[in-house]
């Protein structure tokens, strides 16, 4: 039986929306116990000791374990560092700050042998970093791909369903709390960008560059797109795809065009779907909010049972730096551009009332072409046609 | 860090499809061996003792953990039972016997203080019945749904697909291994029964009858009825689902009409999705194989890492005996009958070309009309309609 009498005492950095969450969830178990809350804010009504300053908590050795739950790259990265150099362990939600300091975190948790653990910064509420990690135990991972933002994800899932336009969509979204107000790092798939390296890090042992990775959002996707992808009897959907190769890795985040029933075309709302294939056992997914207050808590709090229970490292030790090439991933495209230009003119396979269908392309090939193009066409979209 | 260093010795009962997968990733692995396989066969060729005298492993004292992979109840259960008494830990795959023995089991894991693992008993090679605990650490369970049973999921897609009939497609089911020689428990029903029992159980924290869980199979489904469904729009699919309720526990198997694009309508082919409904996460879904060598002897062995690394007892220790209650689930249904009788002549809503559509009843109104009309006519066949 694990040693269930000692209370893991944890200091919280950041009391907002998860760390609501966050604290609620904890508060509610016996073997955990919120000791500290770093905010720049009060909170008299709690039981815990409110500070601003981190040293409070690092330098109380009764504190275990750092939760960050305040985001954004700094001080988030300097708090975290001193935790882990002070011996606690860690508990982030921040893709930004794992995508970005991958290696140098995992390194500094393991030198002061403490855990770092980070499942919901990949996919909120779905427990997908710890199944990839059970996985590894006896797999080899050759495979990760999906729907991966809940924003991006409830805007063409709501332009399919109404034929509303973008604008107004977002709009609703942002309402509803399923966009930010500043939604770019989710519309444009950056956000994205840092899940597949953070799961793509961890599946493959490696270590990618997140500038490496090709990326094409959906911000400038129109009604009309969506009315030529419904005659062509397809959903769009943005889709995070990633795939091991020899002493490389393709991974590139684009709107993809699905058939129906493919399995990715039914995710619904604000939903998220994260698959990887492993070699012997095939296709796995798994499906849930990919944000929220508690969804993304959970994931936190189940860290927290996790290292409790034992568990020390990051999910995967191993750190190879890695290549990336999407050159062998070779698909036809959906582009609408207002200035065909001579490239594009040799590769068109087919000309619809809006936009062309290109002839079979390499991923390197279209993400090379669409950023030059942007430069002169903002507006331009494309979409990869998936069979 | 958890101990590492000691390897798990283990008695793997039965060298079949599932238990040739378990001998092959056990021997990959450093820390665990097969020391001891039973079967009635000898393999020569393998390292380690094979006895057709359960005994002999029993009585080893270096023997830590027992698989049982042979399948059946008999003599699985004596098997079980002793092991369980001798300390061994032990992990199954076998449905029938958890499903049938649940309540027993359990407690005889708990007080020889040794942990029963049946991971792969639901879902197969799907990480359902551990995540399920992972999230009853945090959470209150309200709902389970899902496709828990590939067989019949292949069937109904094929016949979806090719609009070919049920004898046909049955048959390729056959050739390919995705049907058993005698279909029977899994067309009826009765396999995926005993995988919503099970779950149901872990779940909500109680012990429900097999025999109390209303069932409906798909077993005279025709080409005629797919047709209808097509023009209705809808795909059928055979979902089990259970629901928690105060006193009681809804809980029933039925072959069900769904609207793309609903999830489960999009699962193809041999696949499970099965979900859970948390209180505060909200829906959680699972996807993968639910069935085969690799993808049910890597659950297998996921429960070997677990036990290793500390886990004990079962999934959720309490044990409430729980009422079935289906009388506040109400839907309308499809029913094909060569007898429409006066009851069903009252409840119908709409007359098809093959089929009616009845008003709404209750799960419990339908299956006791099903139980008795099959008595008098064996073909008819009835499926729900799901918003």
């Amino acid at each position: 039986m694990l040693d269930t009498a000692k209370v893991m005492r944890i200091g919280l950095l950041g009391m907002g929306t998860v760390g609501g969450g966050v604290y609620e969830f904890a508060q509610a178990r016996k073997d955990m116990e919120i000791a500290y809350i770093l905010d720049i804010r009060q909170f008299p009504e709690l039981q815990c000791t409110v500070t601003s300053d981190i040293d409070v908590i690092l330098r109380d050795p009764t504190v275990d374990a750092v939760i960050e739950t305040m985001g954004g790259l700094h001080p988030a990265y300097e708090y975290v560092c001193a935790a882990l150099r002070a011996g606690k362990h860690v508990i982030t939600a921040n893709k930004l700050l794992i995508a970005a300091h991958y290696r140098d975190l995992v390194q500094l948790a393991s030198e002061n042998h403490v855990a770092l653990r980070c499942s919901a910064a990949v996919g909120g509420g779905i427990p997908w970093l710890p199944n990839l990690e059970c996985a590894l135990e006896q797999e080899n991972i050759i495979r990760i791909s999906g729907i991966m933002n809940g924003t991006t994800n409830y805007i063409l899932d709501s332009m399919h369903r109404s034929g509303a336009g973008f604008a107004e969509v977002l709009k609703k979204a942002q309402e509803l709390g399923y966009a930010e107000k500043d939604p770019g790092d989710d519309i444009n798939g950056a956000d994205i960008r840092r899940k597949i390296v953070i799961s793509s890090n961890i599946a493959y042992g490696c270590v990618i560059q997140e500038s490496d990775v090709a990326v094409a959002g959906i911000e400038t996707i129109t009604d009309a797109d969506i009315a030529a992808f419904k005659r062509m009897g397809r959903i769009c959907k943005l889709i995070a795809s990633s795939r091991k190769l020899s002493g490389a890795v393709a991974v590139y985040v684009e709107p993809a065009l699905l058939e129906p029933p493919m399995h990715e075309s039914a995710i619904p709302g604000n939903f998220n779907l994260i698959s990887f294939t492993g070699e012997h056992i095939g296709k796995q997914s798994f499906y849930g909010q990919g944000a929220g207050r508690y969804p993304t808590a959970y994931n936190v709090l189940q860290d927290c049972v996790d290292v409790r229970n034992g568990l020390r490292g990051f999910y995967n030790n191993k750190m190879e730096p890695m290549r990336v090439d999407n050159s062998s991933v070779i698909r036809q495209y959906y582009v609408r551009t207002a200035q065909i230009d001579e490239w594009l003119r040799v590769h068109i396979d087919t000309i619809l009332d809006c936009g062309v269908v290109t002839t079979p392309l390499s991923v390197t090939q279209m993400h090379a072409w669409l950023q030059e193009q942007k430069k002169t066409d903002p507006g331009c979209f494309v979409a990869s046609i998936r069979e």
